[in-house]
């Protein structure tokens, strides 16, 4: 099976849902917003239905159609499309890994259960199995985020059973400071993909050997981190230094206004000049009109493209 | 809108949910297992698809098809059927509340979402304003459980937007260890049902005025606990201590075991005589066929009625 | 050994360090302090050096010329001094618990060390056997508060051995929340003093079997708690109820303020009318002049005596 | 004033307190201590009465003795010789932070109180002013541990207000996995030091900018991180990783056993040749006699210089 990522040799997008109010999706707009992405940014992957996407706050259905609707528009447009399938409900799960397959993604990825969490290591292995299962022709990537799951079992204690149980798994969306964790993983497991998910410290996760990087920040910082990438590569150190402090730039501005996953979503209509349309509850944004000038100001400013 | 839970003036046993394999549920063992309840631990209120009842674990479809046949069976048998409608997505579980007015259910409650946490106050309760407003004919209790969602508001701060947002807001189902927190919902909003949700301490939630109790070891250690609440109502502390110990030592004796809501279930079928099946992943059991005839003796020596 | 705990039957004021400047004790006050205790507390003991009297804040020199000073004002007045001696390094420990009984001391206490945790349950009751060691003739008392040591272990799990291991062990200042905890020390170790230390939650642990509480808030509302111990005692819990709710309105008014043991103190100034002074630091406290008059009214509202 | 790192441009290891027995200091040996350092891992400066060194486990007199010792035998011969002055009391850290700079110590460093934690970023500044301008000769080190201390403010925030109010500021001994924040504090603060103190993590944060490293494993694999250095300013990533990995090896070798700080203790033992002693309560060691020839074949193994 090839893998998904090493086929991409890049940054990954966690895409944000598009929607007109709080509670219907815009799917037309996804087309637009494949193309900005790639003719903006340089971005050419993409990850659906996760964090950034509120995946979780979405029903099985609606997943479903945005699933579609990112294939369909990113089909030979775009490297490949990773499907999130993770849920509560491992049912529910597998119709979603399935339906992935079937629609035509390259890849899947799922984030362990976490309000009734895995009783062991080997329960979350088994349980991620039967995830895979269901789209077996499908690379399957472990998503990692303790700081959203409270699932802390590290990642290199769970590769060797992964490797074991999950025959199409081929890597890890690695969403956690540890770099003593994810290094061992790439380490001792040359053959999987390690993609790396804090954006603001990626250039750490570099240095440890990270196979790409996947996260939010690449919808809009996408060009700038390309350029942080080959500056590292080149071994232009200072360079890589300080374009990774522009994203840290951004992200400090953000948590200084105590913003979060709400106002980011804002934050990239103003910035694509697509509308992204509100979060979901329980998310509500703070941002208000006033805001908007600054922040177009203040991405403009990091972004010199 | 007439309370559910002063109503019942007791128990609430949280079910669990039967099952037949890992995957398939086990309707026709409801029945028995409600005249279980009643006959032999006096129970006559139950709270349906929560966490004892591994109901985020389950798909929608199934938490409707559990919550039509609980409420068939209890219905004119038991006081009251409260269905827990809690998801991470606002439409699943605006989906469950209509359907639980639909199916006869006499109260629904709900949790916080839990991967995406609500950015505020303020966005938590216009959530369960919605999920509630789905089924405005029946009492809401909002779930709080911080130590499974990581959502820690203080009830107390919630009461006031609660009562003022959701006309069908009725009560709390209070699973935390914080008795101040509990007490001041008491004593400052008296008119809302408080029901206590840490089994193995509930006594000192007795003291502060706790109106109720909603938990797992009512399933087995229902009447006991029936006999604690009447020892403490006439002044009999020493014996109301004594039966609080019964439980305690139950929990002592799984915890050191190192045992969890998976063992807990088992230990049901062992102790109703009514197949419960295995829990769901990623829940696995550790309870082993050698210690069955010991869990049988420990619950018979703890409930010697 | 006698118990310094079953002879007072009552409560313990968690005593507030006198000083002059934030770097100055004001031991002189020392004997008007104990006065007002007795006077307008009716509060007979008193627990020095603990959290908060900032022992932990002192030098070793401080805190023995403190325990001098307490225990001189309140001998043949009060019925009790216990004297915090812990530390972070075991030899200054050992020092303070033999000063403490040269000075004439009635028990000493022990928090766990909290920066370099014990390696386990078993080094850590090592540690306190030699604490207790050093003062061999007074009644030792396990201080346990895990919101500030971060060490978790069960008290339950710890009473075998310290009652093994340590002669002068006679009990235990139960700082925390967890009453399943507190209720398995004191059904299954009755000989030992069990002493509650979150004093807004009292109650609840007064149903649990609570022998004493020791805590800060009996420093300005300590006959206001003896009433609600008395009322519980007759069985007239809402009296009770009522009377707990006092203590917890106090405290909603101070936490809403955003204050916390600086301000505390500035408050028992305000009540005594003895001065404190400051706080050392890392404390400072933001209670401004312009909150006394609100403050003295309010406590004054809260404890009609 | 000069800062004591850019001089070193190296590796700091941070010692064991070498003992007789768990509560006699052996100053004798900390000669042979500085030799060894120098000759076999070509460590040139060392950080005294840290973590490591059990430091918040000595009384007053005990860390002054051990300052003097090693200030005595390492002048002359290392490079820069950091006390540790951080206690929970500011009294005790002034009058160390003063002998140090008596006894002709280098630079000294503290950590932030951590049972009573500072009330506000500016309550803790003014703390650690005090104990800084009681050696205001000394270049100041602020030691950032919130795993241990629980005081989690991000040093960003406190690096303007350090700067502006400690005129003997120098920088931090940074141990945390944040990136971001170590970023931060290196980009915008450029005059001062950085000095990473997460071993298995370095080659992370030298791709951030570190200044250098602070921490334990250079008392074992001092030479392994030089090599890891060089490697990474010379370009060479893939070498770089795999030294890095010879320190996560022993990383993962000593957490899989379950070990700690006592342990880390012992196997100084054993690789020096020099007896460090038992470590003190409230730790203790768990390795024993049957694991010395592995725990010396391993360390061989992964050290082949």
């Amino acid at each position: 099976m090839a893998s998904a990522v090493r086929r991409l040799k890049g940054l990954v997008a966690a895409t944000f849902t598009p929607m007109t109010t709080m509670s219907d999706l815009n799917l037309p707009v996804i087309q637009q917003y494949v193309d900005y992405l790639i003719e903006k940014q340089n971005v050419r992957n993409i990850f659906v239905n996760g964090t950034t996407g509120e995946g979780m706050s979405l029903s099985v259905q609606e997943r479903k159609m945005l699933a579609e609707e990112w294939v369909k528009h990113a089909k030979n447009k775009m490297d490949s499309v990773m499907v999130h399938v993770g849920c509560l409900s491992l049912e529910d799960s597998k119709d979603l890994a399935a339906h992935a397959a079937s629609c035509g993604a390259d890849a899947i990825s799922a984030v362990s259960p976490s309000f009734i969490k895995p009783s062991s290591q080997d329960a979350l292995v088994m349980y991620l199995k039967e995830v895979a299962a269901a789209a077996p022709s499908l690379p399957f990537y472990y998503y990692h985020i303790p700081s959203l799951t409270g699932v802390r079992y590290q990642v290199f204690d769970l590769m060797g059973k992964m490797q074991k149980e999950i025959p199409s798994f081929r890597g890890v969306k690695f969403s956690d400071v540890n770099l003593m964790d994810f290094s061992l993983c790439i380490h001792n497991y040359k053959e999987f993909d390690l993609l790396y998910g804090v954006d603001e410290q990626l250039l750490g996760a570099l240095a440890c050997g990270a196979h790409g990087a996947v996260g939010s920040t690449y919808n809009y910082l996408g060009k700038t981190t390309y350029k942080m990438m080959a500056a590292f590569e080149k071994g232009d150190l200072l360079k890589a230094q300080e374009l990774q402090h522009t994203i840290q730039k951004f992200m400090v501005y953000v948590f200084d206004m105590g913003w979060g996953l709400p106002e980011f979503k804002q934050i990239m209509s103003l910035n694509s000049g697509i509308d992204m349309g509100p979060a979901r509850l329980p998310l509500l944004s703070s941002l208000q009109p006033e805001h908007h000038e600054s922040v177009k100001s203040k991405l403009k400013q990091l972004n010199p493209l």
